[in-house]
């Protein structure tokens, strides 16, 4: 005898689920930070440091590049809340790319720290395609299921498309990692540009 | 002569006491992230760097177990919200509860970092079984006190019995942890499971 | 010629300003999570494990001082809330208040790594001291100035005596720290005791 | 053929931009803390913990400046709520102006770390510059495309002008610190004077 909780009425409301979502994205966007390393020995002559400011500067590219990234998912998601219903499935594809966007910090670091073995690139670039994949996967079920709000029906077609932007220059980034490790997450930049110039989200 | 500040109705509204709960678990889970250690020294070889990520995956693992049990208790949360009023005691057992939350990311590390040890995987079962028994009791003190919404009182003896599975499988990955430690915390995958085909949660 | 902004009624929405208190608080509370150390370095044996297994034990303790503390902090920033206008002044106050609140998780990792030097203790104590006498400051010239909801006057003596709980037991604590630094702290387990069976709060 | 999602009215709601930008903030205010290290070696004797104690005080007095500073921004935005629509530009300059918010706890750590460097207090000043910068750019788009609210109209050339504070005083910052890098972040205390005693804001 399977206990139905959903009869008495305690589903999760919609706002807080947005709550926890708004809130790991700005702690995941504000950990990125801690990918730029501050080193803990000292420095011989100002020379040394400067070498050091400079050798930042890629670090700062890649923060900026999953800053953009994570900032578009989150914009994405409210692609996404014009679905009406949630399910258990939604709900749990829900925590799993969660638990992607949760993991950006991390591979951002990788990058960061090792981004001439193609192996980190490779993490960062699977990282980013499971969250486009998952998304990708979110809309097309709730498509099917009949969850999604009747003003968004004749959108479906194009939103479905551009879902698969993320997955497909995911892999157009491993793809590169193998020829040029450093280029690889450059690649990502193109997905800011066709929300701005292409899709004219908001 | 006590200050009854209750009596000039000064109750912490509800919803901030939601706010507070939802944050501590968003930062949380986000900082489980953390447990997956970037390495400060450099690496000989493409070789090395490759054994490197390849030892990320029982890491990436025991995050993966660890945010969905963080989820599953911020869900689980909601159900508590079932509860019509709140007094002292149940204010102060949330809290207390909220301490064992913002410790799975330190347990986690402990795990991670040091698996092979059973005094960490028994260090990480005990967090969890202390999550699962205080929200065990703090439904029971509800229930007894008459706190709980009506509609949910022919629910009462499931949720009771489902508020076990958290205790017990901790219980369970203790025993085990003395056979394998590495095992162990893999019991609690059966906590997800349970709440996916059995408790058909939300 | 002084620009007023007030004026056109660009003020801090009340809303606003708890989202970033109960915000700064979740931070604050999560991140004392960080005082508690993982080593970087491998054991020798599995005694060598247990050894630091134990050693965290009172790091653990000081935790939860902190956790509670914050915890307190927190609930009685609502009692705050029944002052029905906030001006200029009040804002600074809150804001260096929240400050000193921020400021928690660095000294509770200083009292839990270096816990035998008394000047961590004080450190410590002198945070909270802080912490406490902002608070009293605020509602004392909120009192003064008229700022409080009518319903919250009756309560203003007894309100204002149990302010001075929190920066009077700090002074204790620094007191206690040049006899025994290790008890130090502990001292300010009496502040929940106060606040749980003395002022039944909420 | 360009998908206009606005037209299915799929625009992000102000309301969860506010809480991501008041999660974000409250993150960055709190991380600032990170800058204040703790040794991880032990120390000699309790003259050289007296040692390390005093060497504390000049990265609190930057932890305070970089609070207030942050503090300052958050309240500033609220100005820019009285901004009644929001294009696909305004999003985009105020994404960028978080990622420069993020920011802000690893210049703090910088200039925390290695304040006898220029290059240190150089890099935060620019921190600090592009933050007013792009407040400043946010504004005058605005209020150029007829954005902001018409009760707004009579400060518009008051807040333009306030809103040029912060950059200038960040070039100073940077002037100074060829002469002496200490003293180029203190520059920044005359922001919070000048929105205390000149702005009177809220």
């Amino acid at each position: 005898m399977a206990l139905k909780r959903s009869k008495i009425n305690i589903t999760i409301p919609k706002d807080r689920l947005e709550t926890l979502v708004d809130g790991i994205f700005a702690i995941a966007m504000t950990l990125l930070v801690l990918s730029i390393e501050i080193p803990s020995a000292e420095f011989h002559s100002t020379a040394d440091f400067q070498i050091y400011i400079i050798s930042l500067l890629p670090k700062i590219l890649i923060y900026f590049i999953s800053f953009i990234l994570l900032a578009i998912f989150w914009m994405n998601h409210h692609v996404f809340f014009v679905i009406k219903r949630v399910n258990s499935a939604i709900l749990w594809i829900n925590i799993i790319w969660l638990m992607f966007i949760a993991l950006v910090p991390f591979s951002t670091s990788l990058v960061s720290s090792f981004g001439q073995y193609e192996f980190s690139q490779i993490f960062f670039d699977l990282n980013i395609f499971t969250i486009g994949l998952l998304f990708y996967i979110n809309w097309n079920y709730a498509v099917k299921r009949g969850y999604i709000a009747e003003k968004a029906i004749p959108y479906d077609k194009p939103i479905k498309k551009s879902n698969l932007f993320t997955p497909l220059i995911a892999l157009a980034a491993i793809a590169l990692s193998f020829i040029n490790p450093y280029l690889s997450s450059t690649v990502f930049l193109f997905i800011p540009i066709i929300y701005i110039f292409y899709l004219k989200i908001i």
